[in-house]
């Protein structure tokens, strides 16, 4: 398989991993190390780097390892994302961030014109952009357009575990798109991981599917797999669909004439 | 993972091969090794171990590694059926078939009676039988009632490359039978693959979806691992579904009080 | 719209609806009308034709408007079902009947080997025979074979509201009937009921989706639309499916030269 | 049923119906009655309504029995689509005005900045104006914010017939939504139709699904219905669905006791 590039980065795992709410530090750490994760995300909310005192929940990770996508979750506006972003940046965390600016609280989708907004004046400020986005066709384009480093189409509403409700659209994205797409949030099982590869997708991020299971290192071993099997499945060039049987044994039988 | 075990025999895959129309014998054999199957299928018909004189499609397959699972496929009725079988034992084969009745010569689905009644007359015949049938809830437990050793209902048309049309009754299936179920027929890419697996089903039967794709020595590889991503991932214990969106991150932003 | 013709009886209406369950004989009686059903199931163990001193639950329907078709519900085996519909011709009811023999109290499924066995017997005593059957290509084949007037595959479990769980299977049944076929189980909203008629299926069964409705009547008027609509757009042939989009509209703006 | 009501002006047909690509004026003008449709929707590009010498597309239509419903499809941008609506203003045409600005000429799906921005400007003008957009959830609030007085999400690409790709999606847009929702684009049979009034939608718009049909004028009756039979059917309050059976009728046989 051919590696994975975001911005100056080349990574060979397609499978990019969330840190939160893991049942425990020791599970949290397993389960990083079982995904061979390479890109971990995490909201800066949670990050208590602006918070020396308070325990850092990565703090059993060891961070030279991985690279690390903050995600600006809590923010509302752009501005607050740019804020957010801004300080990651000052206390020496990244380079890179994962635009993230959910719109409405019941579905936690993402709302477009503050993503738009946010993804442009991070650009400015020289950030490595990653931008969570809804599946809209149109609206992709124009994020890309911006000049973002990767988009991250929603497969469905962030941990709802429905998988990809609308592959054609994943599809048309990927299609459409010159830099890295990767499926963010809504995956829930393996199956759903590798459907979003075999579409042609260059990686997924997961989070709740993973830290959620009812156990958080098995299913991320799954997930690890399941993204390979899809990106193979993908280059492979799977068969065409057809309504009606198509033989793989003769139909003649061998007493039959 | 725990172990596969049909009949007597225990394995440590969970995927069985077909190893009808490849390209070519060496793509046959290389899909084969990268597969990692312990079971390999193929129909009777189609092996010349009744005409010594033709070239027979498994040899250049070390065949001690592998357990080998004829099928009887080409046979139109229980007669049929058994006396294949009864041919393929007594050249020293295998134990092992697998009932393949078609019914319908465009669809390739398989017919419920004569399916039924040779199970009954292998079995009293003394193999170890497992049987490919449709995912007709009742018609397998009818089945699996008889004795046979494993069940494997279609997930779609044979060589069709759907997948799996009907997911609750292959779970049905599942959660009643107290002998292997075998996913068989119709899984297109890994995706497919990976979901039998999710359901609960202790094996994947494919053929068309390797020997068919583009490049069928990586499609062996993926789909060797959606199955495996597939059984972690049922064993591991996925997220419920919701309709609305689950954080994994924090709602409130950094700036936001 | 054409006529529906079952054994030598002709109908206008496409709907066939279940009389089980309704809050109240009066809603029965009014969803009835509404949903201008011509042809109505009722499980012969619930008629009280047996038990004169009981209510029937019928009573309150002018039976003479109506073509009764009783089922065998409540049969495990073909000759319980046999006795309960030779009862029901004794006592004047009807000379058709629906052969229903569940083989799963779990998901209600049907039992291949006796609804088969129960087909020809009831065909030997001369019955109008209508058989409830799964969606198993080859088994409504050989249901139809033995000459029954009707065959009636399930869209999912009876009452479970779950529409077409496998268009496929249905599309194969209906393009190889020469017999009525009639979806039967499992609708749960118009949509499902226009699908199937979509599908080509000469008619739709209902009894839960209607009985157990907020409002019964209502959703017997919308059923009956949903049939019809299903029905014309099944005449007037549809569009063809595109993953991209087609102008209705001209591409060129007014003022884009 | 109640009434659709657009502004300041209300309905009882709950079907949009659009002009465009039928085989002929004559099957135009029996379609348009068959529908019963209120509105019309046409492109006024199309509308040779600038240049008299040309024959009308819509000639043949009692055009003042009907509210016409101009969309500004071939508007790449705001300023296009304005400058389009106040030319039809002008002209005595409609109040009403669609927003439609494509942004992608593959998929014809609409461009979310342009449409934001073309719904706000014309709002100053003082147009009623109905906003064709994407099934993106949040882009649906922020139009709605505006002041529009309908929103139209698209259940799929224009002219794909694939249906509703995406029913979460358009059930979180109705029910957050105070102005109707009318589903518009991609729908291409009854049950389709029927889909989106049961999930909740005030109305529905069709083009391609009756004019590119074998028989536009029986299509055009069939989706009538369908539109009917949805709202009912959303009106009268589905059952809940199940995975096992629930019986409609007795599980005891007449004899089994």
């Amino acid at each position: 398989m051919s590696s994975l590039i975001i911005g100056e980065k080349s990574f060979t795992s397609r499978l990019l991993l969330g840190t939160g709410k893991y049942p425990s530090f020791a599970i949290q750490k397993e389960a990083v190390q079982v995904s061979k994760a390479e890109i971990l995300t995490f909201a800066l909310r949670r990050m208590n780097v602006f918070e020396p005192s308070q325990p850092n929940f990565l703090e059993m990770l060891d961070l030279s390892r991985y690279t690390l996508l903050p995600n600006t979750a809590g923010a509302k506006t752009a501005e607050e994302a740019v804020r957010t972003a801004k300080l990651a940046k000052a206390s020496g965390l990244c380079d890179m961030v994962k635009v993230e600016i959910i719109g409405c609280e019941k579905s936690l989708l993402p709302d477009p014109v503050e993503t738009l907004r946010a993804s442009k004046m991070l650009l400015e400020e020289g950030f490595t952009v990653l931008t969570y986005t809804s599946d809209d066709v149109v609206l992709a384009k124009r994020i890309e357009e911006l000049g973002v480093h990767a988009i991250m189409p929603g497969a469905s509403p962030i941990g709802s575990g429905k998988g990809i409700l609308n592959p054609l659209n994943l599809k048309l994205i990927i299609e459409q798109a010159k830099v890295p797409v990767i499926i963010d949030a809504g995956i829930g099982s393996p199956k759903d991981a590798s459907y979003a590869m075999e579409l042609g997708a260059d990686a997924v991020l997961l989070n709740t599917a993973v830290s959620g299971a009812k156990d958080p290192v098995k299913m991320a071993e799954a997930m690890s797999l399941a993204i390979k099997a899809g990106r193979l499945g993908y280059e492979a060039g799977r068969i065409e669909e057809s309504d009606y049987g198509v033989a793989s044994s003769p139909m003649e039988g061998l007493f039959s004439t």
